[in-house]
């Protein structure tokens, strides 16, 4: 598994498997019927960096990194990350998240955070405090989940630096 | 005290309101040099409403209303709220923000969130008590204070239709 920076070429590829998990309205808060125009938009254009996971010339994941808050919360990157419906069970998540990891810090930030994890994403949620995320908010029914209904969702956080936070 | 929707002439007795709270960097997650075009894209465009509060053709205060996530997350909106420096005091706050949330279910929204409230901003914090919002959230050091340093920011959360949580 190799990974590396995405070209605009790249989103040919990226689309299905975006298209796949944001009309599944599951896990992602795009919108449902979001076209592949909005989604380059969202996915390649709006953030600081887009990376793809791929074995074989075969895309595996996807992941943007981009700041969280402006000015006094510019030192707090979000990151979002896709994984092909056939290649999970590969790590391609774990490896995906330490790659961002690393990227954030060489693009100078400090901290990580997840905006709105739905709190039904059981996996998503023990992968990422596995990884050292800790949730650190809950938004009361904030996640309208196509089946369940209004769940909630997790704020989750990561400080990077390695001074922590003494 | 009037409350009406901003037109983009409006702007010109806006902008040295925020030109003042964004570069004192200590509430909002703008860019400290944010510049005045800039700044009518955030406040003006982006938002789904923009509102004055004025009297006596004064501006006394102002706030956007806005989608916080598509999709799943678009029944919650996230408004913003500034108040001129010499018309504090009045309740101008309060104001907008009761006006807000009439503003936020005419829309059809659900419920409002404040994403970034800085941990020092005592005052706000207690105003958004008192008119119903909970702390559902703490970011653990994602403020940059120019005087305090890293400190917490909140997430502020409040459910608006009349059924509540049932």
């Amino acid at each position: 598994m190799t990974i590396r920076k995405a070209t605009a070429a790249d989103f040919e590829a990226i689309w299905p498997v975006f298209h796949k998990i944001a009309s599944a309205g599951e896990t992602y808060a795009y919108a449902r019927d979001i076209s592949k125009t909005e989604a380059f938009r969202y996915w390649m254009e709006l953030p600081r960096k887009t990376f793809i996971a791929e074995e074989d010339d075969r895309l595996l994941g996807t992941y943007y990194i981009k700041t969280n808050q402006a000015g006094p919360g510019a030192h707090v990157c979000n990151c979002g990350y896709m994984v092909a419906a056939d290649a999970r069970g590969k790590g391609v998540a774990t490896a995906l998240c330490e790659h961002s990891k690393k990227t954030a810090l060489e693009l100078g930030y400090k901290a990580m955070q997840f905006n709105f994890v739905a709190s039904t994403n059981e996996a998503a949620i023990r992968l990422w405090k596995k990884l050292g995320f800790e949730t650190v908010g809950r938004l009361p029914r904030a996640f309208n989940h196509p089946a369940l209904g209004y769940v909630d969702a997790l704020v989750m956080f990561q400080w990077l630096e390695n001074e922590g936070r003494n």
